[in-house]
């Protein structure tokens, strides 16, 4: 039998945990998410954050399902250096026009007494070093030697790092100076194996988006103009957040022969003869969290899918002097039973909070923290049998009684239950920011509108339609989706299109 | 019924797999095996080195255990910026005279086109930001805002990542200008809580270094001029390698409340009165490795016991072509039937290599990369019933041929007598290179010799008899070991001594 409480009046009356509201103003939302959650804080270098314990635990377990598989479609680990020579960078610069890189730049590497109790740098590099923006040019050095052979491929290589991109305007998570994340780069002897490589890649990526971090997402390629340079062509994950704006969750590049001409990766194919490697290279960052937090929190602070929840379940012990020891006993023994039942292969992630602090503020510390599941256990729920019950998709007040055998049995469904809850709120939520527009006028319309979403158009491929659109409005073509392949005429141009894109506003 | 066949007549002739051997030259050899077993290769950048996939799933598999370990007592990873303002250093720089530090620092932010084709750094900093040689002022700026009251109390923090210190003389591993570790940080309401902390994580390391690596440490406390600046007390676990020499495998600092008052880390305690918090700092790397390798490597390359091996049994299928299939599905039901076995709660990690080169060269790269259990399969053994067993703890042709069940049921068993065969194998071998010694002549004599060993004596606390035996013998005190505390006479001053101390050369 179980018992359920619906909110109480005073509910409608309360004030939510998180000032403001995701209506009244997203992005402060968004920051005070972040703090209320002690995901990260800022550092005292400028652009630069601090990842604390619960957001970084939340990175770990990205790093865990995604590593697992890597690995299980046969990538390998490696690791290069931080730092990267000044002239890997002048080759790309001649071919770049207006080159400007927004990095870091070591030039010394001393530091000296200078005589008034401060120090300042010296012995200068004859050729400065240039923090990784991104490992591609040190990795394709490396790649040209260790490939020799139609027997060396294919290389499948991935490395976790720290990645600098000086940033003049940054946003914890979605746009830091510094900033984590997996790079993937590999070598085949064939287009066809380099072309199924970026593909496979991005099915991975949308495996893991979708089904680990309930975030939905469209797949698709990107248009001349926003696609990586150098690449053949480049495909997305993009998302919809809860402000109609669109978070590019990763990437799939698809390198061509290009990055082998220009890194010297040559082999000796069977015949005997020399041909350029083909190579990918595909990414996703720390970025991710972000998009985490804007795809499902509430105006009560995060929420997260079980999945990806360092804690699923808190176990939050109510007593006086006189029942500590066995309400405490009870809590554990609860822990001990919760931690054997299994969600997605692992066991259930169970955590008591006995801290010294009181229950309201205890409870809501949870709630903005985003735990899946909070129990609360009194010692009057010892007597009944009962075990009291808070979902955090639900309202904060929205409590049910389960009998405790049949809680222990249902407790690995139910957060299942919240994962596909999340999903499909998500997905609702994207759908009905999503339109079909045929005329330049209501695509206007649209885009006038706050928080306006996702639009699918037909484009004739002309890049002077996206540089209006994003001077006049702000809003890109995120990717031309693989479901919307069929043909019709651009709104724009009225010129012939092979398919449909999709037009937003994004991060 | 097990069939051994003994090395054969041939077995004395044959030249090692590494050149030059340890014996010829050490530190050449290192390389070499590094090189063999592709471990690592140098990279464009002087003092940073590529860690390859192998040599990183070495990282990996550290990384692992030593974060179950931290995760179980208590411990959270976080993440701090890679940069740390110069001022931070400064404070530090105050108290020491003659300050010179090798470091990376950033100054500028931009690179721009010279017009010549080539690009130059422009964005001046106002203050140059440090590349971390470690997070120590950073992670204390953030505990002196996350600690308040006693209440939040005790902060238990690691992070895992890479550093740099500009390395005049660089070699792979041991000493590299980036390299990757892990910084334990911790804050507490007590000294004898800090002081148990201290103690807990050098046991950490110490359970990992002998249970984990096979390698035996010998624990202790570091003298005044070795202990780490601005440390009450570092306490260190030293290693003996192939040639004598000491290797520090990884310390634990207890700070006292130095550092607190340096960063003004100050909480409110249980009386309501303003206190220092007392702190500690412990840390790992990626010099282990290079430990990991001069301890169990011998004169035909890596030697890796079984937890830390990547693959802990390679077979290598042996066919021609009208034998391969059923070559191949015997090999693939081996591996299934190995993948179900487990060496210390986890599965066996096992590999089939089934590339297209010439069996020797196939068996002898394993042998190179220091697999624990190689198994050749010919359509012979198949039809006999038997495995063809080669372990990397004996010599390279030494095999055995093991019924196929009897060696699916034993394998984890091998796998674990292999990790304790090495354990002995490097303990036996510091014991015999260790010496206590009651006269400064005897002291002489046996620092005089090549790869002369470990020393013990008594020694009174001079710094004048270190600074001595340093520059004259290159000898310094390792530790002040836990299990010699029983008083004598200092053999160099005839002073009286507390203790032991243990001298060698070192990495």
């Amino acid at each position: 039998m179980i018992t359920e409480q619906s909110p109480n009046s005073t509910e409608k009356l309360r004030k939510n945990a998180i000032s403001p509201t995701r209506e009244e103003n997203f992005p402060e939302w968004y920051q005070q998410v972040i703090k209320a959650a002690d995901l990260a804080d800022n550092s005292p270098v400028r652009g630069c954050m601090v990842i604390r314990p619960w957001g970084y635990a939340i990175w770990e377990l990205i790093q865990k399902y995604l590593d697992a598989m890597f690995k299980a479609s046969g990538h390998k680990n490696a690791y290069f250096p931080l730092f990267i020579p000044l002239k890997y960078f002048e080759k790309e610069a001649e071919h770049v026009e207006g080159f400007a890189k927004e990095c870091a730049i070591v030039t010394h590497t001393r530091l000296q007494l200078d005589g008034k109790g401060g120090l300042r740098p010296t012995s200068e590099l004859d050729e400065p070093l240039i923090v990784r923006p991104t490992s591609e040019t040190i990795i394709g050095e490396m790649f040209s030697k260790w490939v020799q052979s139609y027997r060396d491929l294919p290389i499948k290589i991935n490395q976790w790092a720290n990645v600098v991109r000086w940033e003049m305007r940054p946003r914890m998570f979605l746009r830091t100076t510094e900033f984590l994340w997996q790079e993937g780069h590999t070598v085949h002897a064939t287009d066809e194996e380099a072309q199924k490589e970026t593909l496979d890649m991005l099915e991975c990526y949308r495996t893991f988006a979708e089904n680990y971090m309930a975030m939905p997402v469209i797949c698709g390629k990107k248009s001349d103009s926003e696609k990586f340079p150098g690449a053949a062509s480049t495909f997305t994950l993009e998302a919809m957040m809860q402000d109609g704006k669109a978070l590019q969750a990763g990437t799939s590049h698809f390198l061509g022969q290009n990055f082998a001409k220009s890194s010297h990766i040559k082999f000796i194919n069977e015949n005997g003869r020399e041909e350029f490697g083909w190579t990918t290279s595909w990414g996703m960052t720390t970025r991710l969290i972000g998009g985490l937090i804007m795809v499902h929190s509430d105006d009560d602070g995060l929420v997260l899918p079980p999945l990806m929840a360092p804690t699923q379940i808190v176990i939050l012990p109510i007593y006086r002097e006189d029942s500590k020891h066995q309400v405490l006993e009870y809590c554990k023994t609860l822990r001990t039973e919760l931690s054997q039942m299994s969600l997605g292969g692992e066991k259930l992630r169970i955590e008591i909070d006995d801290r010294d602090i009181r229950g309201g503020e205890k409870s809501w510390e949870w709630i903005k923290k985003g735990v899946p599941i909070r129990l609360e256990v009194g010692l009057r729920d010892i007597q009944s049998g009962l075990v009291c019950v808070y979902r955090r998709d639900k309202l904060p007040r929205d409590k049910k009684f389960i009998p405790h055998v049949q809680f222990i049995s249902s407790a690995a469904d139910m957060l299942a239950d919240i994962q596909t809850v999340l999903f499909k709120r998500a997905q609702k939520y994207r759908e009905e920011k999503s339109k079909h527009i045929d005329s330049q006028e209501e695509f206007i319309e649209f885009f006038e509108q706050k928080n306006s979403g996702f639009v699918y158009t037909h484009w004739s491929g002309s890049d002077a339609v996206e540089d209006k659109m994003k001077s006049e409005f702000g809003v890109t073509i995120r990717c031309l989706p693989f479901t919307e392949a069929s043909p019709g005429s651009c709104i724009f141009t009225g010129n012939p299109s092979k398919q449909k894109v999709i037009w937003a506003r994004s991060y």
